[in-house]
């Protein structure tokens, strides 16, 4: 954390300086924003990512022009967040979100060779745990056709709401419903490949992820 | 759509121009990244927003240099993206996701009065359908204590990935399981507050939401 992070704000108390939860955070989400400035305007791309460690891996086309600015370093902006919940308070105002989210600043590495194939192996196994043991090993052919980069885990911040909406005292002492709707990422059940032959079952993999 | 966002691209199957299936991804999706190019660099900000017709609604702190730079005419990038499913292929390689992704551009503007009342009645009715219904309205000096930005649903484009995983015939002849595992946004067993007096139901608001 640095001192872009620390400016004194409102929401101070939301603020996080625990790795472990940053960690935890960014191996929960499903889903990226890279944010960078191009000279038509700011631009926000959604991007799968796995993290790796220290530094969080994200691909694209070799092709992009986007993808190749921010190779040739440009400066992003790496956020994630999880709305974990719906605070409902007696009034609207009361009402908010149960969050965590996290913003990372820096500039990519790009990720080549030996190293790559590994990378994207860690990829496939972070949406998927162990599905790298039951598919052939990637090829360097198929490494070369997408561009891994990685952004180191720097200067980041981290914001979280919990708990329960605070309504006012004279609100409280009314007749109206406050609580917590939680909100959760679900896993629905695997559907096979129109094409698959017969007689090929469900992987482990698939039916670690997946509790009907 | 202008010609921004129809530049040839390698993925140019997945571009979508139909602004039903925008508004449809725009209602489900729960949280938007706004992105903003600042003198210190690129910053995409998570947000609780909501669509109103042609715009997009989301608030924030009055004290926020953010919002009032979002007030002030900065050009914004606003994105959402759904993830909808995991492609599982045959191989690592093969493997990618379902997804939904939205970016919109243009600039806000600031909402006051009796239409920011309004539009704030509607933000929370976005997350809790009816919910208007069962509180007392959101009085002047609520909506003074938050700034409302829109951003008009002008400039935009829509990227959607959906089916399965294709892999090269030589590998569908193999052995290995291929097919989606479905996501979906859940919803969990209402809490209510702690502090609840005994004898307030759950209201239909959220008994709407949460099906057992």
């Amino acid at each position: 954390m640095t001192p872009r992070n620390l400016t004194p704000s409102r929401e101070a108390d939301r603020l996080r300086s625990d790795r472990a939860a940053l960690d935890q955070l960014l191996d929960e989400v499903l889903v990226g924003y890279v944010a960078l400035s191009l000279p038509e305007g700011p631009l926000a791309l959604p991007v799968s990512y796995a993290r790796d460690g220290d530094r969080v891996l994200f691909h694209g086309s070799t092709g992009s022009r986007r993808m190749r600015a921010l190779a040739e370093g440009a400066e992003v902006c790496f956020t994630v967040a999880a709305a974990d919940g719906l605070k409902v308070g007696r009034t609207a105002f009361g009402t908010g979100m149960q969050f965590r989210s996290a913003t990372l600043f820096g500039t990519c590495e790009l990720i080549e060779g030996e190293e790559k194939v590994a990378a994207l192996g860690l990829y496939t196994d972070r949406y998927l745990p162990g599905r790298m043991t039951e598919v052939r090993p990637i090829t360097a052919r198929e490494a070369a056709a997408t561009m891994l980069l990685a952004l180191p885990i720097g200067e980041w911040s981290m914001k979280v709401a919990e708990g329960f909406a605070h309504d006012d005292f004279d609100e409280v002492a009314g007749e109206v419903w406050a609580g917590v709707v939680p909100w959760f990422q679900g896993v629905g059940e695997p559907i096979s490949n129109p094409d698959l032959p017969a007689g090929i079952e469900v992987p482990n993999s698939v039916k670690a992820l997946y509790q009907p």
